[in-house]
């Protein structure tokens, strides 16, 4: 079938779906760095992680090697409610940049927590739920993955505590809502009801709180609560290996239309959404099979990849998580308080870190004000409103065809168009408004974050 | 194929989507009344309408006799980038109300203005721009309407000014804002870019509007700008055909896959989703070739159908529209404060009035309250937050499955899903906070309502 006798966007078939995880640390000749106790600097082992993680998402979490992982029953039957997500062949971007390029976006944000997070939180839920768990507690920001943790939990009748950073509690009511329709209990962090909650209200009184605080308060109760754990959104393995089923989706597409990917492109926070879509792919040009480019795309204002160091750090800014090695901007940075379009996250998935500094993908930093002028022009042109981040990934992706457009090449291009932006439309207002700005931070401005990343070579 | 067979979801392929609108009109023995002119009674001819409305649709609107209409292929290339919706088994909440009955929603939500209201946006833009036309006007309440206008206005390169009522200006910045990134010029109403604005304002200091006042202003807008027309979202004949759409899509996958409906719900404000979702089958039973029944659900405390007169009376509160023959609770009615469910219009389709009249389809009303603890089951079993307006439809839908699990009958539901409730959070904070409460209007409080209702007999 001929690219423009394919239909504009592809649902694949029931059966043609995915019923595996794929692992791509299986095909990784450099594995990623183990995750190390603050303490001892050993590598954690299963014991160690048990009183915070659920047990099997333990295993995936340490598993390097095994390449597919079945999906269960439960999830997948779950993921029937959502998925296939469409990938759909960005004709209309096409005619309006004039390239010969062919673009192609896989939209992840067709269901109600407006994002990819859905696939790896239903996971943590349902094998929270396996293991007899009461409920499982979290951390959110601007509060898709609180929402996503939400929705699972309601699924499988698990009870689900969400520590929400006090200023998006108050500025996002929308999303606190909800999660709270799906019988969340949420809670502006920093709160009354934690040892860590209370010593940083004393500190700080009337601090509007932070990730780093949230993460903490939510550990805390995990620990403290009987037939509770803890569930984190992004960066970890485990979180790549759920969201393997955008790429695999990705992939089964392709290879039903015949469609050859050249460039690959994501934006990247954690890493969750660009690990996912890139896994399969990345597995192919891994074991040698096929070659594609992927680009990595970041805020230049949090540039972990472009500017970063490769060293271990802490994960969070409150120190009580595990250190990872990663490309890091170092635990105690934070994006210029103008920074509006996410993926402020201070350091990267390890996988993705290993994966980049072997040079098997590319990373490029762009200016804010350039990603909402990308998503103006895709929200005009194919009719979706973009998240800001996915919006990093349609700026890149736009770069690229127009590039196409001066050498001739008819290149195809896919991008992860990971959510909605209906919760971001404050960011979206400065940019309407013509009042946003950009941030590239100096050396020396980088250079107080990596002060603080921990002296260890490993 | 069996029910237990079929996908979850259906999906139509793109060579079995409708290319012709269907007119229900066609098919009626007797037809809907005509409008009026509110001056000499007379019906509405073609040059009466010139000034506010664009030709082809005024035609549309006029039309009572041809039965398939021609989608234009460049509304079709629009429609494919968010059509097919898909018709989806609620396989999970016929599971939590162990129902024999089979439950299917037509969902609409899957656009980024979030409810079907683009169907009807897209064709009329599109007859704008073909007459030549520099822009349309129009007014939105809660902003799906206007959000819907915009990216369609957007599409097509047209020039799109919005009225949008002050008290939703101010506290819904969100979908203003979309309506901005869709480059549309947004004006709080009552404004003082217009005489029947300035009007109000001089009259109410500080009113943060109505409906029927944005309606005045974008007429009036129309009429003094040169080459400028006014569009409306509902309750015409025109919008009933566009959004057919809906029905035939549904009909052809009940088609497809052998599902035989017998019950058929939607909820009705203006009657557009309904009158669209049902028009095939509706056509079926007119011409006598199968039967169904068809529910029309409606707010308590807003029941034009099921307590209103039927009567030709006033479109809009502000008296500048003409006149339509069609159940109304008198254009001066005005749902009590407490309600907030959306759906909240006086009068009612003349088309599906019309057939409501000749006993060709039921109407139910419902409390706000029961409709949320609906909306709230259906969120947390098929993971789709609905609009409190399509939540009225899954309120009669799971007491239909009840009744069957009462009777033992296996009865086939479909129920339109006109969009998701991202917008509508403040109501389901009330629902979560159990602040919400219900209003039944007393026969004293609708007779003021009905004494606002002209005394025309035709």
């Amino acid at each position: 079938m001929s690219i423009n006798d394919m239909p504009y966007k592809i649902y694949l078939e029931e059966n043609e779906l995915p019923t595996s995880w794929y692992n791509v640390r299986a095909d990784m000749k450099n594995k990623p760095a183990p995750l190390i106790h603050p303490g001892t600097l050993e590598p954690l082992k299963f014991e160690d992680m048990q009183p915070i993680f659920c047990d099997e998402l333990i295993k995936q979490e340490l598993d390097d090697n095994t390449r597919e992982i079945k999906i269960p029953d439960e999830v997948l039957n779950f993921y029937k409610m959502y998925r296939p997500s469409p990938l759909t062949h960005a004709v209309f971007l096409e005619r309006a940049l004039n390239t010969p390029a062919h673009i192609f976006y896989k939209f992840e944000g067709n269901n109600t927590s407006g994002s990819h997070k859905l696939n790896s939180a239903i996971a943590q839920a349902y094998y929270a739920k396996k293991q007899g768990l009461k409920g499982v507690t979290t951390e959110t920001g601007a509060g898709q993955w609180g929402t996503a943790l939400a929705m699972a939990c309601a699924f499988f009748g698990l009870d689900c505590k969400v520590f929400m950073v006090k200023v998006s509690y108050e500025q996002k009511p929308f999303r606190r809502e909800v999660m709270r329709t799906y019988g969340a209990d949420v809670t502006p962090s920093p709160s009354m009801n934690t040892e860590i909650g209370k010593k940083i209200n004393a500190e700080h009184p009337g601090t509007t709180g932070s990730l780093g605080c949230a993460i903490s308060e939510a550990v805390e109760v995990a620990l403290k609560s009987e037939g509770y754990r803890y569930v984190l959104g992004s960066v970890l393995n485990q979180v790549l290996l759920h969201q393997s089923v955008i790429g695999l989706e990705t992939s089964a597409a392709c290879k039903k239309y015949n469609i050859k990917p050249d460039v690959i492109i994501g934006c990247a926070g954690g890493g969750s959404n660009l690990g996912g879509l890139i896994a399969p792919f990345m597995g192919e040009k891994l074991r040698g099979e096929a070659d594609y480019k992927f680009i990595a795309v970041e805020p230049a204002s949090c540039p972990s990849f472009t500017r970063g160091k490769f060293a271990y750090d802490f994960c969070d800014t409150g120190k009580v998580c595990p250190m990872a090695k990663m490309y890091t901007l170092g635990h105690d940075f934070i994006p210029s308080a103008n920074h509006a379009g996410g993926l402020r996250y201070h350091g990267m998935s390890s996988v993705l870190s290993q994966l980049y500094h072997d040079g098997l993908m590319e990373a490029r930093s762009v200016e804010q004000t350039k990603v909402f002028e990308a998503a103006e022009q895709f929200a005009r042109t194919e009719g979706i409103l973009p998240a800001p981040e996915s919006s990093h990934a349609i700026r890149v992706a736009i770069d690229e065809a127009l590039k196409c457009k001066e050498t001739g090449e008819e290149k195809t291009i896919i991008l992860g168009l990971t959510g909605t932006g209906y919760f971001d439309m404050t960011a979206y207002e400065q940019f309407n408004n013509g009042t946003m700005s950009d941030y590239i931070p100096t050396d020396s401005d980088l250079a107080k974050g990596f002060a603080t990343i921990p002296n260890i070579n490993k």
